[in-house]
């Protein structure tokens, strides 16, 4: 029976006999090794927070970053492989960029989480231009030279995708003309829209605490509070503004200041 | 036996000895893992109706989208892997909309999901562009850029297939010149056209369910119920707006608001 | 020895010590898994009669298209894997375009059949533009435009065959300036001219009966009444017009109205 | 030593330590099980001869064809893989049109032979565009439409080879500024100038035969009579007019009519 | 269990079930072979220092290059491979001075170390021009051929990443806007901000001596001194200019003259 | 260990853990298979002999080529795979007249030889441009049409080499500004300079009966007669003009007729 | 174990589970074969020193090379596979003659150590074009045909390295505005400047000789004494001006004559 498994992840996108994409399982299980995160989304706005692993006192705490900025409307937490990350965080940040370049307005939080989404799954030798190419038809580009950009740019993109998936989940908190959203990423390449969720290693027990505490009228205070006892609850040291990051998106993308953080562990 | 099995599913696209392909067989596995969908053809339109996995209360119900529209007179009803299902759905939209612009009409049903298989049969490293290149030869092409354009296009399209068999299937409901329309969709790129189907891991019984209900002259209220009470039977838990979806093609693609829904489980 | 030829099979196209191509040969068996269809060439035209395997009452017997059209006066039956046969009509429908496109007539049976199998053959990552460059040759193009155009296709050609042999036997019939005409193909890209044949999984005895009730001199109603007897023999089921299709080419192709193959069936 | 050797076939093109090449050996096995064709060369002009299988009364001899024409000075008789050379031959044809276009004379039979087995010794991913290099060089081209006609022609030729051997040998008939001759080709890519020659599975005995009974002096009718008496040694069935083909170059190709081959068969 | 292993090894960018990348994890090990190296950041500056195996008299002690340049405001000290350590040098070298070039100033020395690690992660056959991508949309270009010649660039850079991990570890030390800074970098493509930090095979033993001894303020005088006796610490030989290499960025980066070496060495 | 050594061979081009070549060594092996040929210089010019296996007494001796004009001062002897040797000679050929028409004079036989064997090396899948590279510098073009000509010759370079090694030694004699020269090849594309050498089977005892003959003042006669009395001795048969070939280069190109053979004969 | 090895070796570049990288030990391996070659630096310049296995007294001694020229102020010996060192030096060349085009002075012999190792390191699929690409940085160039050219370089590029390590090692000499220098490189791409080196067969008891009777102060003529001495002990033969070849660059490249390494050897 194990042997047969072997056989399947070789092959590096390929369905096993029940209809199983195992090297996506695997990737799902580097995630099970990663950090804690953990994201709740109120009227008022979505706040993040991640446990930071500084397995050295001589490590710098805020190089560890575990939320990142996607766009001012946008931020997101990670849990998995921090490289993995940084590429769909950078990804993302060039289609948003792109999307204000043309359209000039920013990109809704659903199309840039459907953007990411997209490179994850092509993993194997695809590219993830089909939005690219919309653009195509509903602009009047003025010139030759527009038109060579863009052809290059296609180019570009192939190869964009790595040729295994990427071993990283994602929280994607941002605030569109649809008010705060949060979404969460897995390594298939699929998305799901939630008021709370927890990642990572500790991402079991930190759930059922969310479903427990979470309602629908949190004020953004209140989340703060309960996304940082929950991640205490998970961590096995004591929370510090050096081993914890906190981000709230209402309406723009904010990283909390140690002292802000302190705050909030203040409240605890 | 087994053994011999496991040699020709490494070969992605590769016959076995008895002209068999295994990677499309176990990507049909793939489905009978997915969620319900049901659809039933009326005179008066298509009913859509799928059961929704809503493993958490924290979850956005409306996240959850396995029905999604095409065109304005086009939508479908998916089973299977979501994020590949979103990979057809966005190229049936490019392909729709690239149709309206060549020749102000809308596309017809059949070739829509014509364009989707044909994405779906060329898995391995094949792509899909015969149909762009028929718009070539009948349409009188203004100027050298838009040849440009069209050739960065033709490139583009090369890996937008997977290297795998797409793990989905598809129920598309459309309405164009010849009335209202129900197609069916694998993981072969076959499709057939019926007055109704049922896909995923309950579709043994409610196929039954349906042969046994469906008559021609359904109204489409009478669709609705019995797409409803059908999917009632197979899921385990309690029909609500939160765990089913239903959409309508009649003649424009409606997905029904949580209300809506309501006035449907009422009628059961 | 069985696990000897499981090692050629691995090479897609491969010669065994023997000179064998085992995957040209399983594909074979791909056909004899294949519904039956029947061809028979008469002076006044050629009939083409395929069964319908319907597996639903709630199917539509309209969309399980057996017997294509391929340009007016070319039609074709078909064996074997649908979609396969779906992407080699559709590649000599363009081919029999282009050529209508640049030299204002109609293209041969014989070159559309050599067309198909030239794509056929070249399984693997082969392209099949031998043709469209004797039309470079050949012609006089206005304009650099044109070139580029070409040469798009060019490169668009390239992965249009599949990384396997295509799973299906086609059977051609035409009408063109040598009049009626009727090729047989098989999935290592051979075609043969016939003036009767029968493939799929009912070919060999439906074979048997052709050779005994071929005559040079049947007219083009006795073949439509040959052909459809020798159906309902290879068939499990009664004949009705839901689940066989007729077509002829005399001169044009020609597909029946379910009236006209229940007057077909009212013969028998 | 049987597995070693199995070791070997499966890449492609790729040396034994014996020094020998497997997969080109297997592909003489697959022209072994070809049927015989037989050519033999007079001072008149060059006979060839070919058993035609049918096996079926339903099939068109007229469809079966072994022997074609390259160029008004050229044929050629084939045994084996029939699709195979048919790839051959149309490249050759083009090849031989080329030469036309760009010198406005006739290929030499020996440097048309030569570019057919360029192309057969490049199987795996090679090209065979040398020749085509030379005639840039040689030429003076006026525009520069020309050259992206050529440079898309470059383009084009990659992939024109097979990723296994061709399984066909050749006779290949011509009569050029040297008078009559006849090449003999093999899988290899190899090719001999021969007086007289047999291909195919009764090629051995036909071989002998020919070495007793040609002469020097042979007229061409009777290399005619020659050629078919051994035919019909070779041949399980009596020989008809529909189940051998004969032709001739002298100096121009000339495929029998049924009569004519009527008359030598007469002259047995 | 370590057969399993090498299963997994052999693709080289795949996943193991329980999560884990092995290339990367051997790429590590090579490291771990290497000689050591250490970084100490200060206020005033930022201090590397590297032990230089001189495994024969006859080598020049100077042509054993384990610190180098990479702007004039950072520079780095290696540990593993030296010659994908040189090729990674080599890319962010052309980084830094393409950053001059289109925006007159330094690049960060976080943004240079992200587009190390973006190279690093691409093993397999990605390409790294994201950062390109972004030059094109904030600036205006003034011609075609610029674009022409942006447009090769990106060609060419495909291929630059290896099949295979990055053997090498890496400390850039940098000065810019945000002060002296000191990253460090692994073969996964994974980069973290240090105080001070030791990489190659004394590592373990002298981050230990690294976090007792470890003071914000220390002062650049100090931190050599501290970065050469742990250095002597874990070297098997006495320390000579000719054996260790020092270098400061302050805010320049300078690699000491053998004398300066043999002042700090005199202070031990 | 033979198991081990067939595991070396299926990587085309890879080490073996003693740092040995195991398919440029069978392809070693191929040419001690290949008939005997004999290359001796004088200060007149060089010889070269060949023995020719006619295998069938209808083969014509003169299509049986195994020595080959490459220019009007170069020509080669072969032993080993004739189809190998043509597209190394054709090669050469196009080489040498892209000297003559790039410089306005004869190639030297050492760039030659090189070109030979640059191509030689490469097999995998390299390509042979260096030298064209070369002319891109030290000429003036006068319009980008030729740079577009080159341009594509370029891209047709690739993929002229095989995958596997060539499987043929060459004997090059020629005759430049350094006077007569005489050089040998083997698979590997290495090449020495010569002053008598013999390759194919017969090469071992060739080889001592030309180490006791040779003489610095040999005449081009004396040359002829040692050259044809030691292919005596390996061959089997008596030597007719039919079954061997001599050609000279003193200081041009010159394969003999027959007689001239005949006449050499008749001196032993 | 030793089947484990075998297992990494396939992989052509991969890392083993010790962080190995199994083809480039291999090819060292290839050079212990390989006949020895010395170096020594003095303050005058440069020697090399290298002995040439002369397999038959047929053999030119002058045509085996395994010292050459690079540039008129770097010469390079060679030990290993000669056709691998051939390509090096080959593109060492055209780099070195293309620095002298676009800057007008001479490469510096490190950077043309550098650009050699570049392509070492790159086996696989490589390009090494990095240098080229500063170069259009920093120069300005005058037409969009330049721009072409160059462009075409660049794909030639691609592919110039082989499929596996160069098995080859080089000591490299030369003289620029830092005075003599002696470099090593191995088939890593790895490479250190040495005052004195052997590689080869014997390298192992010459480079103990050389670390005792090496001195800074030696002059070019005790340095050619010294070599010379130490490759008489590591050959089995006599040294005659025909089996050993000598060179030095001090400052311009200078091969000796076989009277001037006649003297070398008289004085020993």
């Amino acid at each position: 029976m194990f042997l047969t498994r072997t056989e399947y992840d070789r092959g590096v996108n390929t369905f096993s006999p029940e209809g199983r994409l195992f090297q996506v399982e695997y990737a799902i299980e580097a995630i099970k090794l990663g950090s804690t995160a953990i994201g709740i989304k109120t009227s008022e706005g979505v706040v993040l927070a991640v446990e930071k692993r500084i397995t050295s006192p001589l490590l710098e705490p805020s190089s560890v970053e575990k939320i990142m900025e996607i766009d001012e409307h946008i931020g997101c937490a990670m849990s998995g492989l921090i490289a993995d990350a940084r590429t769909l965080v950078e990804h993302a940040r060039v289609e948003t960029q792109n999307h204000r370049f043309s359209y000039g307005e920013p990109m809704t939080v659903e199309s840039t989480t459907q953007a990411l989404c997209d490179l994850a799954l092509r993993f194997g030798e695809g590219d993830e231009e089909s939005m690219v190419n919309r653009d195509f038809l509903s602009n009047n580009h003025s010139s030759g030279l527009w038109l060579l950009l863009v052809c290059c740019g296609l180019r570009k993109g192939m190869g964009l995708g790595l040729s295994r998936p990427f071993g990283v989940s994602l929280l994607i908190a941002g605030h569109d003309e649809n008010g705060p959203s949060l979404y969460y990423t897995d390594p298939s390449g699929t998305f799901w829209q939630c008021s709370a969720k927890a990642i990572g290693s500790g991402s079991e027990g930190a759930d059922s605490s969310l479903q427990e505490q979470y309602r629908k009228d949190l004020t953004l205070q209140e989340a703060e509070t309960i996304a940082l006892s929950i991640l205490k609850q998970v961590m096995e040291e004591k929370v510090t503004p050096n081993n914890v990051d906190i981000a709230k998106v209402s309406p723009n993308y904010h990283l909390y200041s140690p002292s802000e953080v302190e705050a909030v562990i203040a409240r605890l």
